[in-house]
C-alpha cells in the first residue's frame, strides 16, 4: 500500500506538505546555520539550509524518498533504477536499502571509482554503460528486465515534490525572507524551491544560481525554450545537466531571476564557507553565495535563504 | 567593575557555573552533533561537542573570556597580553576587540603568515620574538611597558574555569554519558573537562587523548611528575605543549586514563569526520575519535562525549 498518489501534475501546496510528512522517516530535518563573518562580508543576513547534513550528504534523498512513498507494494519489491554517478545514485540506492528492495544504477564506465564504491556501499547493483548515448538504452534494458521503477534525477513531479520540502523547512524555520537562492542544474531543486516559496511565502523572491560555463538555465529564461550546454567543464559537478521540460515550465513561471558566476568566484565562495562556517560543502553548494558576493548592492541588507545542496567531495581533489 | 572574583584555587562547581553565565555574551553555546555512520564504524554512541563552531573557531574563546570578566575596569582598559601563534592568540585578540581594549600577542618570527594575519584581523598588536627562549622575556617586557594582563594559554585557574564550560554544556545537553574524551596539550581543556564532569556527572569517566609523538601527558601520569616532549613533530599542532603544574594537578586527581594514537590514526579519524559529518575540524580535534577507533572493544556500546576543540586549518595544507 502506497502512502500517497503518484503525481501527474505540478505539485500543489498540499502535495508538498503531504510529501514532507510521508518522507519524514527517510530524511533528516536539516538545521539552518548562520555566520556573523559571512553576514559582514556579504552585507546581507544569510540563512544556510544545510542539506550537506542530509542523509547521503545531499538533498537528493528527498526526491528519491518522495517517489518511493508513492509506489504500491508490488512495484516497490521490484526496486528502483536510475542513471547517475552523483548524489542521485546514492539517494536511490540508500532509499532502496532502507526499504529492503533492489536498486539498479546505470553509470558510465569512466565514473570515478569513489562514486562507484559509495553507491555500492548502499547495496546497489551498478550497470556500466559505454557513453552518454548508451545510457538511456542501458537503463531501458534494466527496467524491462527487472521491472524496477525508474526514478528520474529531476524531470518528474514526484521528485520535484520531494526536493521542494527543503525550502518548505527553510520557510518554516525562518520568517520573512526577502530572497531564497538555490543552484540550478536539471532544475529539480530550483523548481521545487520555487513552488514551496510561492505557496508558503509568496512575497519572497526566488533566484537560481549557476556557473557561467553551463549557463543553460539563464539562456533558457532569455529565449523561452530549453537551451543546452556546449561544455560541462565546471567544478560544480552537480550543475552540468540541462533543464527538463517539467522543471523549466515551473522555473519559467515562478523563478524571478537566474544569476551566473565564474569558476574562480565559485572556488572563492567555497573556501569562505569551509573557513568561516567550518562545514564541508560541495562546489555546487557554493554557487548561490558566489552570486550574492558578486551582486552585493542588489542584496544589501536583505534576509536571504541559501540552500546548501550537499557535502560530498573527494578530499583528495580539493581546489585549494 | 568585574563580574567575578579572580580564582586562586581549583575552580569549584559554583565557580564554573558562574563563569558560564558571565561569559555568555562572549561565546556561542555550541551544538552537539551525532553521526549514524560514525556510530556504526566505532560501535559506540558518539556525541560531538562542536567547539569548531565556537567564536574564533575554537574553545579557547571560553578561557580568554573567563579571564576578562574577572578584571577591574582599570585593569581591563590596559588590555591583554599573551604568547601564542595559535587559537589562544586569536581568542585573546577577539576578546579584547569585543571589549574595545588593546591586545598584545607575542609570536615567534617564523609564525605562519596566515596565523599572524588572522590575529591582526582581530585588531591585535603582534610583537615578534626570535625563538622559544626569547618568548617569556619579550612577554615580560610587553607586560611591564603596557600594564596589560597576561592571559596564560592554560596554566591558570581562570582559564581552566572557562575551558570547563564546554563540558558543562555537553553534560547539560546529553545525559548519562559513560565517557567524556578531550585532547590534551597544555591541559587547560582536559583539566576543565575533568572538573565539570566530576561536578555534574560523577560516574562518567574522563579520558585524555594525545599523539604518541608528544605523549608527555601519558608519561606524566605514569611517573607522577610533569614530563616534557623531546619533539613537537605532530600534525595535531594544538597538542605540542607540555602540561603545567596547575593542569597536571587536576588531571592527576580527576582523569581516569590517557590514550595515545599515531599520526596516521589521527589523519584517518580527521578524514572520517570531514567525510561523514561534513564539518571542518582541525587535526587536534580528531585525536579523541582516533583513540576510540583504536580501542573499539573497550568502548563498545558506550555513550561517549567527544570535545571537538576547533576548526582552524590552512586549507592549502591538508594532509589528504
Amino acid at each position: 500500500m502506497s502512502f500517497l498518489e503518484k503525481l501527474e501534475r505540478i505539485p500543489t501546496r498540499q502535495d508538498i506538505a503531504e510529501t514532507h510528512q510521508a518522507i519524514s522517516e527517510f530524511i533528516h530535518y536539516t538545521p539552518i546555520l548562520t555566520c556573523e563573518s559571512l553576514n559582514l562580508i556579504s552585507g546581507a543576513e544569510l540563512f544556510f539550509k544545510c542539506e550537506n547534513f542530509q542523509k547521503i550528504g545531499a538533498f537528493k534523498m528527498r526526491g528519491a524518498a518522495s517517489t518511493a512513498v508513492r509506489l504500491e507494494d508490488e512495484e516497490l519489491e521490484k526496486g528502483f533504477a536510475t542513471h547517475s554517478s552523483g548524489n542521485h545514485a546514492q539517494a536511490v540506492a540508500r532509499t532502496a536499502m532502507l526499504l529492503g528492495v533492489p536498486a539498479y544504477i546505470v553509470m558510465p564506465e569512466n565514473a570515478p571509482p569513489v562514486k562507484v564504491a559509495a553507491t555500492k556501499g548502499y547495496g546497489a547493483e551498478i550497470i556500466f554503460c559505454k557513453n552518454v548515448e548508451d545510457r538511456e538504452p542501458t537503463l531501458q534494458e534494466v527496467v524491462e528486465r527487472t521491472g524496477a521503477t525508474f526514478i528520474h534525477p529531476y524531470n518528474d513531479y514526484n521528485v520535484i515534490a520531494g526536493q521542494a520540502t527543503s525550502a518548505l523547512e527553510l520557510l518554516q524555520d525562518v520568517e520573512e525572507l526577502d530572497v531564497v537562492i538555490a543552484p540550478v542544474g536539471g532544475g529539480g531543486l530550483l523548481s521545487g524551491t520555487a513552488l514551496s516559496t510561492r505557496y508558503w511565502s509568496p512575497s519572497t523572491k526566488v533566484i537560481g544560481a549557476e556557473p557561467e560555463v553551463v549557463n543553460d538555465a539563464w539562456r533558457s529564461m532569455q529565449s523561452g525554450q530549453i537551451e543546452v550546454n556546449a561544455t560541462t567543464n565546471t567544478i560544480a559537478d552537480g550543475l552540468r545537466t540541462n533543464l527538463g521540460e517539467k522543471t523549466f515550465d515551473i522555473i519559467q513561471k515562478h523563478v524571478d531571476d537566474i544569476l551566473t558566476v565564474s569558476e574562480e568566484e565559485i572556488i572563492e565562495a567555497l573556501r569562505l564557507v569551509w573557513e568561516r562556517m567550518k562545514i564541508v560543502i560541495e562546489p555546487s553548494s557554493a554557487v548561490p553565495l558566489a552570486a550574492i558576493l558578486q551582486n552585493k548592492e542588489r542584496f544589501e541588507g536583505e534576509k536571504i535563504g541559501i540552500i546548501l545542496t550537499g557535502g560530498n567531495v573527494d578530499l583528495s581533489k580539493l581546489p585549494f
